[in-house]
This record gives structure tokens, sequence and C-alpha cells, in this order.
């Protein structure tokens, strides 16, 4: 059966955080090393998330984690010449990363047949503003924000069915990771991995791109995908 | 100072919900008053959600009190034709309002220089079925759902603000109804009112379109708004 809603990760999947924010800083920072500073500042973010999840932060937006997270690898790094507002607009260099080179032609693509929505991590504001800066056409923006858990949370994946008043097995997540596609799988979602060979940057070469014999859909890019898709 | 964002009223302001209604209607049960019977069904809406925040009912998304004020409608009206997956369907025409003619153009050309988004009682789903079936191209879906309270309450207007992280007059409604503008307008929003003379039908005469002294635009249509605010 064809899945109804297309629900995706956005992080790596949809735009190329690596690749962005490493631009970014080489040219506010030249002096920097820019690669192992985003790997730093992303790495953090797992166990940023665990802190909400344990009680010791409230409820808390990706954007206030992510500043949390950036002040403490500013001060790894040794870099103290920041004015507050020039790592204020740092710190939303999350809500300005460029989708792959596919991505808006495939989803646009993908779009013509299914309901394409987000489910990410990221809150509300940080993904509107980025498809509003990137074009990216999507039917509804769905965030941890809206269910009150972060993914892999099965109330996030149960949270898109139900919006849409489906079935599990109406709706597929499409990550380009496997422990997203896992948990979405075990609560009856279709999966469908895409493969982002660069996603943590030219240096770093993935082991995890192979096909699994649990996911419905492995594809190269989204124009792929939608060519599985439609036949 | 300009908005930066727009938040709309969805029912009459965007979509024009007597006369689809009233269409849909006509098409599925020939022998009916469709104008009083939409409207009924129309007017049940606030006692309805009344009955929400008096906590009689918990949370309820509009899909569902949709429901409940149809079936009591049908029986004021002696309908007793209709087999559920027809009276499933029907509920759903709220899914599939018309667009006023001014507003895909309108909102496309008030989407050059501002976000804008919904902030509607309609729940997630039916406000995505909506644009992606009228083509409304909207930067962010937000409803009641997302805030669990809904308009008139302060924390959905203020909501919207804190989602994109701005001040209350960085933000403004656009609706055609007074006591969702005056709500607003206590919060600090900006606000414009537009005309819909058509709103409740071509029988019913609105009395209330005349300009107010606290709004701050008064519109006839989405494009006499986005030429009101290019100036």
């Amino acid at each position: 059966m064809k899945p109804k809603v297309l629900a995706f990760d956005v992080f790596g999947t949809v735009v190329d955080w690596h690749g962005s924010i490493t631009a970014e800083l080489t040219s506010l920072i030249p002096e920097i090393d820019a690669i192992s500073f985003t790997s730093r500042w992303r790495s953090g973010y797992k166990p940023a998330m665990a802190r909400v999840r344990s009680g010791e932060f409230g409820w808390t937006r990706i954007d206030d984690l992510h500043r949390i997270i950036l002040d403490q690898v500013l001060k790894e790094f040794s870099i103290d010449r920041l004015a507050d507002s020039q790592k204020r607009h740092l710190n939303l260099v999350w809500h300005r990363l460029h989708p792959w080179p596919d991505t808006v032609k495939g989803l646009n693509l993908l779009k013509q047949d299914h309901t394409i929505v987000t489910l990410s991590n990221g809150n509300l504001g940080l993904l509107a503003n980025m498809a509003k800066n990137a074009n990216l056409p999507w039917d509804l923006i769905l965030s941890a924000e809206v269910f009150r858990h972060y993914k892999p949370d099965p109330e996030t994946y149960l949270g898109v069915c139900n919006i849409f008043d489906l079935e599990p097995n109406e709706v597929m997540l499409v990550a380009s990771h496997k422990d997203d596609l896992q948990a979405a799988h075990a609560c009856g979602l279709q999966t469908a991995f895409i493969e982002r060979p660069l996603e943590f940057g030219p240096k770093h070469s993935r082991e995890d791109l192979h096909r699994e014999s649990w996911t419905d859909f492995h594809a190269g890019d989204f124009l792929d995908l939608a060519k599985q898709l439609k036949n």
C-alpha cells in the first residue's frame, strides 16, 4: 500500500547542516577549524535532549539547546571575541541550512501524490524560517514542539498518524538515520532510508549506508524515492 | 512598524464556509434547506467549544466537535437516510472549503514581505488538508491544537509571538471577526479587519463591517491589504 503521508526527518535528510554551518563559521571566524567545531556543536545535541528527558531541564526548544551547546563549544575552542548579537545570529544558522541539491525538486515531485510533512526535533519557528528561506514546500510542519516529545519517542511517530486520522502503515518516515527509522518501524509506520553520504562532512566516511531488510524503501535521494513510489 | 508575521483567522476570513457547505449539502441532500442547515451547524461551534473550556469535555479537536454538532443538526432536520460513511465524508467538508476569489493571489503577495501563518481553532489535519486542496501557501500552519487553547484565549495570540521569538506588536492578526481582533489587540498584536460581506450567506446582511478606531488596518480583501502594507 502506498503511504498517504510522508513524514521527513529534516537535519541531514532534507538539509545539509554540516556544509551550511561550516561555510558560515569559516566566513565569521576564518581561523577556526570549522569542521571540528560543527561536529562538536552537533554532537552536543543528543546529550542536551537527554537532559530534557531526564527532567533536569523542563521542555526546551532546540533553539535554546543549540545556544547552550554553542556557548560551551565556543569556550572549548577559546573563541571569546564574539558579541552577543553575533552569537545570537550564529545560533540561528540552523534556520538558514541549505537543502541538498535534489531536495526542492524531489519534495515537489513527492507532493504531487502524497501529503508531505516534517517530523523534526527542530522547533516550529526554526522549521518555518528554514522552509521560507529554502523554498521547502511542506504541506504541514510538525515538530517535537507539537507533541512535547522528541524523536525517537513513539508519541512523535504516532502523533503524525493521529493528526491525519490514519493507521500507522498509511504513514512513512523518510530519514537518513537508521535509529529514527527503527523507532518509526516499531510503531508500525512504513520507512524509507535516504543515503546522505556527505551528512557528516567530506572527511567522515559513513559505514551505515547499506540496505536493511526491514526498511520499505532505500533510495539514493528524493528523486530516486519519487521514482520508486511512482512504480 | 510593519508586522513581520501575519496570522490569519481561517473560517470566513480565508475560506467561504457558508458557500462551500451549502453547495455540498445541496448536492448530497437536494430537498434540504441548505442555508439554514449550514448556519445551524456553524452556530453550534461556540457552544461546543464552551463545553471544552468548562471541562465537560477534555481537549477535543474541531473535527470531533463538528461531528457531534452534525449528528444533532441532522436529527433536528429529520435527515435519517445518511450512511455513516456519508456522514463521515460530509463532516470533512470543512477540509474542502473554498477560498474567496482574492485569497490565493492575496496570500502569495503578502508572503513576499511577511511570514504568513494560520491561527485557527481548526485542527492541524483539517488545516493541512484544506491548504493542500485549495493551494493556500502558508509558511506555517498554527492551530488551537498546538496551544491546547482555543481563540480568543490569550495563549493563542501570544503563542504565535513566542514561536517566532517576536514581540506582540511585530505580529498582526488578520480576521473578519471583531471579537477575535479585539482579543488579539488586548494582547498587544497589530490587527487587520477584512470585510467579508458574504461570510454568513447571501441572505444575511452584516451590520459590523465599519472601520473601528482601534484596528491598524481595514481592508476590503487580501489584495487591498497587500496594497496598504506595501505603502
